[in-house]
């Protein structure tokens, strides 16, 4: 037989962070190159509870197809949690489940992405949308990411284009790789650019409950509503394998998003849906959260406080929650040369470079601290501080 | 905000299937409009003690991010089950889980269907197919489905077109929506095409182990292995709500559909592929499916006998297994009309309308008999044969 592909399928080869995580599961690696949960915060024992109680409560009847847009009272769960924690009036018919929202992100760029569409992301930006929507071949347009969000005047001179994109995608909280959040100004300033030059946002959010330091901020999503597709999970917040996600999308758009998600897999797991709902119901999904919240926070001052010792001078974000930090590297270090180094000392991390769309910038690294308490953390970047001063 | 589609979804629309299923859902209508699986034979306490194990045994290591090709042992167990079913070798490597095999569709779609591209499929053919590829905007190439398969003159045909198509896309065992077979001749004359031509052939099989009649037939991969992506599921045999299914790929396919895998939604959920896996370990995959294809066959003969006195010299398929049968009425008569006296009957099917890609055929009906009892289908039939008798 001899092989055809698509043409969009042509050239795509495997992601090097997945060759990265292989080299990762030596045991004798520290590992900060994954982006898990601690899975020592999953709740199964008050998941084994909710499965026996489903199966026992509605039988057969909790197994057969179930609707394409999600189980209906889930769906009213997250809506309620919208409005008690943001205020915000959602409409439960507008809450689509998906398997994660890595699949939102294929949906969207289903429904909204011609070959060749201008669609705005941050640099760096999250790689897994990168991938998602390269698959429909828009034509990335970077905008530097700063301390408090997007750059404006990048932002404005994209906006300012004859045909200019009508697709932006960004993470307002803790981004992953940076670990960065948008001001409430910046938030402000992008709801008005998003409604007065008609683009539409997707407004991903997988991490924005597990903040260990400041306020939680309102969503974009709240400023401009018809202008945003605001994404979430129960990945990072209760377990990731049972793959439950969700968008909350304008009406204009939520038929075609709905067809879109019937033509990839007729529905979600109507199983564990029910299962996390009976879970939520019988659980405090808020005293949960805290305590994944605070074990977080002090591993990222683990982290804050090993850098600083093990690599004085060395520039890095200081998220106020999710799982990552991010290094700055002087211009002349390849972070992909420092990991090669630093896998000889059995520690890994993910090299920058593949979060960029403009792939040139080459001295960034991102670190995670979800996955190790204090005295590994010390240790890892110990190591890490040693292969750092070689090479400087 | 001013709405914007992709060129893809500027014009779709819902279904009418789901219309149709819609107004099924009164409790006066008898339905033979779904294609439900009967939810009398899920499971659900063994699967309760499959969870409870799970968790128990694996505890929070059940619950995190897991491989994007999914759960090795399960995928063990599909290869030993074509090997022992079949006298297939196959290599679990080469099984990928998915979202029931309605993603295997649009990953397929995702790596090998560029706009444009011919695509031959069964007429009448999957609806659910020809939506999950209409995505990518193939030229559908219809071929004629015989009682024994698809028309070879009319395959050939198309075959002998320069640039013919490189795909091709059929249910071999007792397909929605017709419930035909393809004869082991047919699979053997397809089979040389396959491989003469160098065309990849999807072949769906959700319903094959559910045959009352007759003896099991060879895949048309165990003919033309590297000439077929094979699908399966659990949703027929075990039950749906776990979207759990598979394809079997050759070699040359495998990177790039598990690349599509992980831009679409990482991974298939974990968690019940491991309970899956365990409930297979305990208890009789065969023993369960035996129970089921008694009774659909039981059912099966009771549409046929109910038509054959309800509706005498109709002219209906005789699957020998599966879960649907075919009416052909005469040529003057639309189904759709039929759809719309019936339902004033409180009786329901499908037209067949949307299961052509060449939509001028409009005297054809489904009718599924795995939801209903032998009484209920009496009932059902002597309804439509009232409708039937009316118009002709």
């Amino acid at each position: 037989m001899q092989p055809f592909f698509a043409q969009r399928f042509a050239k795509v080869e495997p992601s090097f962070i997945r060759e990265i995580l292989k080299v990762a599961v030596n045991p004798e690696v520290i590992s900060f190159a994954g982006g898990l949960p601690n899975p020592e915060f999953f709740p199964s024992e008050a998941l084994e509870v909710a499965t026996a109680k489903v199966l026992q409560n509605k039988g057969n009847g909790a197994l057969q197809y179930a609707a394409t847009e999600g189980f209906g009272p889930l769906r009213e769960y997250i809506a309620e949690r919208y409005r008690s924690q943001h205020g915000m009036v959602v409409n439960p018919d507008n809450i689509l489940i998906t398997n994660g929202s890595q699949q939102a992100l294929d949906l969207i760029g289903k429904v909204l992405v011609d070959e060749g569409s201008r669609l705005i992301i941050e640099e760096p930006g999250y790689l897994g949308a990168i991938q998602a929507l390269s698959v429909y071949q828009p034509a990335f347009q970077g905008v530097s990411l700063n301390d408090d969000g997007p750059d404006l005047n990048e932002l404005d001179a994209l906006l300012a284009e004859p045909g200019h994109a009508r697709l932006m995608y960004g993470v307002t909280n803790f981004q992953n790789p940076s670990g960065l959040s948008y001001s409430l100004e910046k938030r402000q300033a992008v709801a008005e650019r998003l409604v007065r030059h008609n683009v539409l946002m997707v407004e991903d959010n997988p991490y924005g409950e597990l903040r260990f330091e400041g306020e939680h901020l309102p969503p974009i999503a709240k400023l401009a509503p018809e202008n945003v597709v605001l994404l979430g999970s129960f990945s990072k917040v209760v377990v990731p394998s049972f793959r439950l996600g969700w968008m909350l999308v304008p009406d204009w758009l939520r038929q075609k998003l709905t067809i879109a998600k019937q033509a990839s897999d007729l529905h979600t797991n109507g199983f564990v849906q029910q299962v996390l709902y009976s879970y939520l119901q019988d659980n405090s999904l808020d005293a949960h959260i805290d305590r994944i919240r605070t074990v977080y926070g002090e591993q990222k001052k683990a982290m804050e406080q090993a850098l600083l010792r093990h690599c004085p001078g060395l520039d890095f974000t200081r998220p106020e929650g999710g799982m990552f930090l991010w290094l700055r590297l002087p211009e002349h270090i390849s972070a992909m040369e420092l990991f090669n180094l630093s896998i000889k000392e059995n520690v890994a991390f993910v090299p920058g470079r593949p979060f960029y769309v403009r792939p040139d910038i080459l001295n960034t690294a991102r670190f995670s601290y979800s996955g190790s308490d204090a005295a590994t953390i010390e240790e890892g970047i110990g190591r890490f501080g040693r292969v750092i001063r070689q090479i400087l």
